[in-house]
């Protein structure tokens, strides 16, 4: 069973399939703020093979986002509209996949494209359309790198916005297809490399070095207006994929050693 | 040593020695977004004891709102601001006393009180004031009732915003002393009586049946409407002091018992 909600389709037959090999009596389901509004879709083929079923209340802002309070109360914890980042036991990933056409917005990026060796890079909702991408801009004469990047990361050529390790840094420059500008301006600023952004929404747009040096300076100007504080506050993330004590332990040690006070919240 | 914040007084001095006592080596300190501009008054002393603090990040809505996750990583968490609602272990609480003087207000009040047995209620940060307006009203002729409520209530004549046990039924009316609408509308509400508030900050004013009516009516006129409905959505609680699984599964059976979908987040 494919459940289409508007553009996005989700493979919850495969799912099920896994809860009840598993065993389940109770599940939790788990899924960002934009597709709450559609939770029976979700809920009910869970409660129709027996399940009882909890919806986690909190947001959930990326695969490595979970809420590990219903994970306990649960068997399984079903995660809605993203992929696996780290591997926690009983938690089980319904992935989106759009429907929408990329070609169009393809077709027009190329025109915008400088070099040769193009590092093809995508997010979650558009990895299936990946072969269709590499066809287009091979028949254009284009070299492409599609990569895997690192265990965080679940297809080929995808790309998080905390990660770009699927990025091939040997290209000459990035194409992005799809839609938002949080994940290819991360994909200019990790790379340094000219992003040309093929989204099916809004049409193609450019990300180069001026935009990222400009966006640089800005974090800068911030660092610097920040040394005159004497008081710091260091806001440590506990959640399960986001967690980085050493980094807070070592920005604690560097504000004591400039004779700074700091607490950790 | 009392620490003095605006007009708020902490005695952090017997926290301390506790936390000496127990021999905690990481503490939590969790407080309420009103008092969280002066963290560094209630961090800076158990570092100096020798203690590694870690400041909790969530908001804390009363006594019962315990940060278990931040308490799970700690030796002692402790809980600024708010008194004991429920025995948890290894949490200790660091109450806050208002210095600001109230025989003005009482006295004031007295013009508005109808009856002659006044039950006498007041939130934490005034509970050490109970004496001195007890003998006001005994010299004014009135009869006392002060109670001491059930076991989430630490002292006596102390309402909570979900806890009116120590209210006295046998009473004409209710003298509220304290800030805020809150807490008098919920006496009000809870107990049917004429409830005079007598309000430090902004002088008295009294809670008639008009008003606890007119606030009722308004709550049925939100269920008569959501009675419509075809699906509903009941928000669980996990806190540790307000959890309510059984209710829960009440409004659950609830709503399947008359067919409406339903879901528990």
């Amino acid at each position: 069973m494919v459940q289409t909600m508007s553009v996005l389709e989700f493979n919850i037959e495969d799912a099920l399939v896994e809860v009840a090999k598993r065993g389940a009596e109770t599940i939790g389901i788990s899924l960002p703020t934009g597709l709450k509004r559609r939770i029976f879709d979700f809920v009910h083929p869970f409660e129709e093979i027996g399940c009882k079923v909890v919806v986690s209340g909190k947001p959930c802002h990326g695969g490595c986002d979970i809420d590990v309070e219903l994970l306990e109360r649960v068997d399984v914890l079903v995660h809605v509209g993203h992929s696996k980042v780290v591997p926690v036991e009983n938690v089980i990933y319904i992935e989106p996949r759009s429907n929408v056409d990329v070609k169009g917005c393809v077709e027009e990026s190329v025109k915008h494209l400088k070099g040769s060796r193009i590092a093809l890079t995508t997010i979650l909702q558009y990895v299936h359309k990946i072969d269709e991408v590499v066809s287009i801009l091979k028949n254009k004469g284009f070299e492409l790198l599609v990569s895997s990047g690192d265990t965080r990361i679940s297809h080929k050529g995808q790309v998080l916005g905390c990660n770009f390790s699927a990025v091939d840094k040997a290209c000459d420059e990035v194409l992005y297809v799809g839609e938002g500008g949080f994940h290819p301006l991360g994909i200019a600023l990790a790379t340094g490399k000219r992003v040309v952004v093929a989204d099916p929404y809004f049409g193609v747009r450019v990300i180069d070095t001026q935009e990222t040096e400009k966006l640089i300076r800005k974090r800068y100007g911030m660092i610097w207006k920040s040394m005159d504080a004497e008081t710091f506050g260091i806001i440590h993330c506990t959640k399960v994929g986001q967690t980085r004590p050493k980094v807070v332990n070592h920005i604690h040690n560097l504000c004591e050693r400039y004779g700074k006070k700091c607490i950790v919240i």
